[in-house]
């Protein structure tokens, strides 16, 4: 996965344990795609006082996923869905064996459920 | 859901971000049943202290899931995935329509992939 988007990913899931102030600093550079230089003219901060409270928000943000892992535990039920719209696009496809079909798609749903 | 369940999730989810020695008490209360009493004499501390230190894990993991909403989101996921497996339960008493099955499924299956 691309940098940014796992760190989009890491602040839908915990951004809101970030303070306020940096949450909207936070959000202009990682979902607005403003530049350093743009962000402390918005927030009458310096550029380099910009640059490390983004840095304190990323590693805040990693440091509650390597603790609790639960982007990793969305990610795994998202990446087992998609086999199962997989499996139902080669049904869509050939129309054979729906015994089959069902009992793939049963042991995805059994293991998604082991895991949540 | 009844209470104890519940904390026990919300420890599952969050029981990270409390510190070594909230995690020793806690789980003694929330995963061994252990009652306040017990705690007391194995911690060396008062039982009120116990009491205590409970309710403030307590709030605290509160705190996380009112801000983070992860574990509400887990039994979506959960519940739609528990859906899929009773259509495919279906079929196997009826062995009737797979098309209408195949159809159904996909729309839970997108569902879920939407929330996550």
């Amino acid at each position: 996965m691309n940098k940014i988007l796992e760190q989009a990913l890491l602040y839908d899931f915990y951004g809101e344990l970030l303070t306020t102030h940096q949450k909207e600093v936070y959000e202009q550079f990682i979902l607005d795609d403003l530049s350093l230089s743009e962000i402390a003219e918005s927030a009458g901060i310096s550029r380099q006082g910009v640059h490390d409270l983004i840095r304190r928000c990323q590693r805040a943000l990693e440091g509650y996923e390597n603790k609790l892992h639960l982007v990793e535990r969305f990610l795994s039920v998202k990446e087992k869905v998609g086999e199962i719209g997989e499996i139902l696009d080669e049904w869509e496809r050939e129309k054979k064996n729906p015994e089959e079909i069902v009992g793939r798609i049963r042991r995805i749903s059994d293991t998604i459920i082991e895991e949540l």
